[in-house]
């Protein structure tokens, strides 16, 4: 279902400056100001909003900065927090294929992916968030032991993403084929994952990082 | 459902010397003999034996060497292939633990997992067939693009297993999890396999090796 275009969309952005940041190359080095533990947390593909501002206020010691190139989506995310928008929150309305320039190297502790497009058609590959490409730059804004956290309903972009990061010399930390067949109260439930799972349809979710479990 | 001891299975194992390798340590280095194409294939919890009869008939220039250590699933798999045994089936009925002593260094193309015992409680852990000791002997064993071919109806055992072969720094090449969505001819279905089919319950598969994915 596309969405109908929203006309106070530019206008809703460029008015919120307590938390749109409109230079983000601006900000490389500097997004732990934005949090009190020095943890960042980067959300790519932000959609609608609901995990980064339920996110930010179920972490408030940690920055949360959610990337969203659409503006609809990124204002209606906006609309969302008028008056519940924390320290924390900061949203970058632009395209996450330029995001080793606002980020510096080893600057973010966890990457998420939530629900991201799946860009079905093999001539679509490269536009995946989990391309071997993309895997690259993250490697690169990480922190050493810093992570991606993947959910999704998508099964074959699920598959997808577990192959790419495999060959790109990841480590697969944690993996669930049904992440909601138990309770995650540390993990918020968007009103998009809860249609899934009333459908019955599991949630996949996997954690990867670049180093290895310890062995004991 | 524990099975009924088999009175006759004894006899069956000792009588099928045409197929049963009772000394499987003597073969170590020779077992492609059994293989026209030189292709050796391994079958490590081989059950009832479906799995074994069916592919070593569908693919009758492999060897495939099946090992069961249950000598009631073991005489069962016999009975089951009396009139139809080919001379590219062995069947080992013995504990998998001494795998290394029975083949050498890089002298299989494939091991097949099926539906391995889960072994789900956590003091259980050394005994899954994905444990990270056993993947260290097939590393032994396995050529160098030999390669692990798992299926699993079991969630858990999945999950697990994906998680312990990153760690081990093998490489994820395919994976399903929901293997039976599409056809596969090319993979025989076993019973035990189509009664979760017929439930509606995904099969899990994964393959694994020890090369990446040449870069394109």
């Amino acid at each position: 279902m596309r969405m109908r275009k929203k006309p106070w969309a530019k206008d809703m952005i460029a008015s919120r400056t307590d938390c749109v940041i409109s230079e983000p190359e601006k900000m490389a080095g500097h997004w732990s100001q934005f949090s009190k533990s020095g943890e960042v947390r980067v959300e790519i593909g932000s959609g609608k909003g609901d995990y980064w501002i339920n996110m930010a206020h179920l972490y408030p010691e940690a920055a949360f900065i959610a990337i969203e190139k659409n503006t609809d989506c990124a204002a209606i995310s906006l609309k969302k927090c008028l008056d519940n928008t924390s320290d924390n929150m900061k949203l970058i309305v632009d395209d996450a294929s330029k995001i080793e320039t606002w980020f510096n190297e080893n600057e973010i502790d966890v990457i998420h992916l939530n629900f991201s497009d799946p860009w079905p058609k093999k001539g679509h590959t490269k536009r995946r968030l989990t391309y071997r490409s993309f895997l690259d730059s993250y490697k690169r804004i990480l922190k050493p032991d810093g992570k991606i956290v993947m959910k999704t309903d998508n099964m074959k972009l699920f598959e997808y993403s577990l192959v790419s990061f495999s060959n790109s010399d990841w480590y697969l930390r944690e993996v669930s084929v049904d992440y909601r067949r138990d309770e995650h109260p540390e993990d918020v439930i968007t009103e998009y994952e809860s249609n899934f799972m009333a459908l019955g349809q599991p949630i996949y979710r996997a954690v990867w990082q670049l180093t290895k479990e310890e062995e004991n």
